[in-house]
């Protein structure tokens, strides 16, 4: 289905968003109440810059929350459900967030860029209203804000000559989930080893949105003896290489356990943070549903799917949900992402299209990140 | 600029979208993580429609955060910044919800449907996590979640015929921000009296996804005798009844003195609710940016600005910014609403356009919501 997005100042436009629109952008989505862009024109070529090249990706819809004072820490530690204890300067961690109930409310990369500041890198829900509330409400002694960062991706195997050829090869140096405060050409920037896909590279946090030109500019010039390539977060490869989507693979009532997030908990620790208990609870009953990956039979998929399609059992039984479905150029064949109660997990299933085909799920893995 | 959306799991469709479809739907938006339709393809006829006749509006994305329990107004009250004593059931308030620092976060309507059950009708911000957060670390006794409800707005001069010939002649005796919870046909609904119009009409409460394409039908039926005509909320039409948009008016750091919204703030109250110091301070010192309407010089502008435009004073000095320009068929002018420092509002001020063009821009009004 063609649909189009009218622009207006209710969905803000990024940095780099002129830039988008000078390279031939042709889909937009929306995430964090800014416009990200999907595609410019030919998806087959995006994947395939990705996997083989180097592809550019303004992703400034990754907003940062950021937490700043005397108890940055305590703060970041008590809505973080993994165990933020023992990050130095320059480190990452991914760390689910939960509710009081247990219920994954986002999954952010955690950037400790000083002993009391810390940067949460959001996926899409409104995660400054949660901090914000709740330093309020324990009257903790801290600034918790939105600042001016636009995280711009740089991401597939040539990304490191990229960012090489245009920082220096210091960058080469930098760990996976490492990053490195600088600056270049008066652009303020932090260099993370990072990025929503599994193909290697680095995300540039820019630091001064009125230099956002700047920054694509530069990296463009840097890329373009490797190919480099505009794209976007990649759909089908971030299934193939098990990247989590919150809220395309779970909808908003999921848990962590479910979704295939368990190793990030830090169920052990001895201090109280949210959702503990619930999650506690949870840990030993079980989720009652689970995250797969599967292979869908049928034709090859033109278009990926547009809402959830039902799984069924082999009873024709509702046993969950195929939330994204897709073609997989690595599998050469259609994959998909399902949401199903913990007995059916692990078996085949099967799930009807919007056209009434009926095709068979056959289970390839439990989804979860190698991070 | 034409630019497409691609459609998937991450944004939701409503209980109303296949029956958007059929009728044409040509443009969406994304609002609470929701598609929202922005258009069929006609404007002119859709604002005609409005104005002169009925028009359908899916606007499920109006989520709900109910809080239900023996607390619930406690909480309600705690996080309005509008005092909710003295609601009867089936009685609406408009209210404005602020942070801890009087920042505006959402400007919802409230709905008491029980003396110990409300719903929060929300702008686009995740303000479920907002009072869920609340209601947790302060220890109340209630449960936050967003129900099972969409609501479907029947807006324009004959909207009230439509839904009493739907529903009833009864409808016409609920009055202006009253509601009744109602069935019909097996549909449960709560048949209110508002919209995000001047126009006058109904929202229509959906308390059963499933039964989406019935309700639509059957309103659809209703209305074809006064020319129901498939719409959405729209642009022009509510800056001239001077309906606020919540990002769109003011992006996400302003405050509901700078826009407008003093007349909704119970300051006066002697319980605590959040943002209370902060707003009395504000009152006290005076909001140093104001919302204003303003005329435009210039040629009929054919499409509604896609980003803020800065304002300038008469020294060419930035003042603020014009959030949304848009042409007026009711001025037979440009219309727009900037967002200025105190002492420009009230008098003319310049923007520059994106293609270069200054324009002039001529005091109508303070912004405000007259409810």
């Amino acid at each position: 289905m063609t649909l189009q997005i009218p622009l207006g100042s209710r969905v803000r436009k990024s940095p780099f968003f002129d830039a988008l629109v000078a390279h031939g952008l042709t889909h937009v989505t929306v995430y964090n109440h800014m416009l990200m862009p999907a595609s410019f024109g030919d998806p087959a070529e995006e994947y395939t810059a990705l996997m083989e090249r180097v592809s550019l990706w303004d992703v400034s819809c990754e907003r940062q929350v950021e937490i700043v004072g005397p108890d940055a820490f305590a703060l970041a530690q008590y809505v973080s459900a993994r165990d933020l204890e023992g990050m130095r300067v320059g480190q990452v961690r991914y760390a689910p967030l939960c509710d009081h109930q247990g219920t994954l409310i986002n999954d952010p990369m955690v950037l400790k860029l000083a002993d009391d500041q810390y940067w949460l890198s959001i996926a899409d829900s409104d995660v400054l209203w949660w901090v914000k509330a709740v330093a309020a409400e324990r009257g903790m002694d801290c600034r918790v804000f939105e600042p001016d960062v636009s995280p711009l991706a740089v991401q597939g195997p040539r990304a490191e000559d990229t960012v090489a050829d245009l920082l220096g090869e210091w960058v080469r140096k930098v760990p996976f989930f490492g990053f490195v405060a600088t600056e270049h050409q008066g652009i303020p920037l932090v260099v993370c080893r990072s990025g929503w896909s599994g193909q290697g590279g680095f995300e540039l946090f820019l630091q001064d949105g009125s230099r956002g030109m700047d920054l694509w500019n530069l990296v463009w010039a840097a890329g373009e003896k490797y190919g480099i390539h505009p794209g976007g977060p990649t759909l089908n490869e971030r299934i193939e290489s098990g990247l989590f989507s919150y809220r395309a693979d779970c909808g908003g009532e999921a848990t962590p356990l479910e979704v295939g997030l368990g190793r990030f908990l830090s169920l052990d620790r001895t201090d109280d943070f949210i959702g503990k208990e619930a999650l506690l609870a949870e840990h030993t009953a079980g989720p009652k549903r689970r995250l797969v990956t599967v292979l869908l039979s049928g034709e090859r998929l033109t278009d990926t799917s547009e809402h959830p399609w039902p799984a069924l059992d082999a009873d024709g039984q509702a046993v969950g949900e195929v939330r994204v479905a897709t073609w997989s150029p690595k599998h050469e064949s259609n994959l998909a992402i399902a949401l199903v109660a913990s007995p059916v997990a692990g078996n085949s299933f099967t799930t009807i299209t919007p056209d009434g085909q009926t095709l068979t799920a056959t289970h390839l893995n439990f989804f979860g990140l190698d991070r």
